[in-house]
């Protein structure tokens, strides 16, 4: 295979940017993520691809919840962000407007919407594991254009 | 939930818009998708979500391949015409560029780029099946600007 045209090609891929949060009533975290996907209409279903050395990931599994924000195109900032790893950047969440929904996920009140997922299952997918989901609540914050890879300019793929 | 709050918001999803192709010796087949995204980049995974009652879900599961043809901003009537069921539409690869890559997995030869995936495993995804592939091959063949489902106006989510 050619390492070049594999990374080229799996670039034109087009992806949204969203901050994912999760949490339960020890700790919250917030990450940037783009590889994720609606998956089923009935029910609706999410799968969301997240790093195994992710910091995030033991809270997903233990707290089986969390929230999509969709970001706005003016929250590239955000995105850098919360890009960065929680071990690095422990204080990423200081001063985010967050609140939670009914059942106690976290979520960011700035953002385009929110969309509440409950874990279903998961499977291995290499370097991350894959987070299937069942989507129980959300809300449209603000109906604004919303931030893509592209816009970004970033190249979390390839 | 909130119904239509639940819509709008999984509608505020980025994707783009791409041609699957699978196929062995006995037939070929292809479709419109958008639930798919890389999933890791150590082995570099794709998942893909399609339909349960595809016609290409059971020769995805046979001949272990597709590729994943990312489709070009001038080519949305092309993925209007691929989003057809093939048993309605049994006609619609006719007049279509097809080759295929090293080892015979059917690909379009006038899109973007195309990148052919082995299957790994699969996970059921309420309505759907979440197919996790592995990147074999890759091309890109005109790296031009992509088709997206905002600019298409399609609306596959919610």
């Amino acid at each position: 295979m050619d390492e070049a045209a594999k990374k080229e090609a799996l670039r034109l891929f087009t992806y949204g940017l969203y901050a994912i949060t999760t949490g339960d009533e020890q700790r919250w975290n917030a990450f940037t993520a783009n590889w994720l996907s609606q998956v089923s209409f009935d029910p609706p279903l999410v799968a969301l691809s997240v790093e195994n050395t992710s910091t995030s990931l033991p809270i997903v599994r233990q707290s089986r919840r969390f929230a999509v924000n969709v970001l706005t195109a003016e929250q590239r900032e955000l995105a850098g962000r919360l890009g960065k790893p929680y071990a690095r950047s422990p204080q990423k969440l200081e001063g985010l407007q967050m609140g939670t929904s009914e059942t106690g996920c976290p979520v960011l009140l700035e953002t385009a919407a929110w969309v509440e997922c409950a874990v279903e299952g998961e499977m291995p997918a290499g370097d991350s594991t894959l987070v299937l989901a069942r989507v129980v609540d959300a809300r449209v914050l603000r109906a604004e254009e919303t931030l893509t890879m592209r816009a970004a300019g970033f190249k979390h793929a390839g």
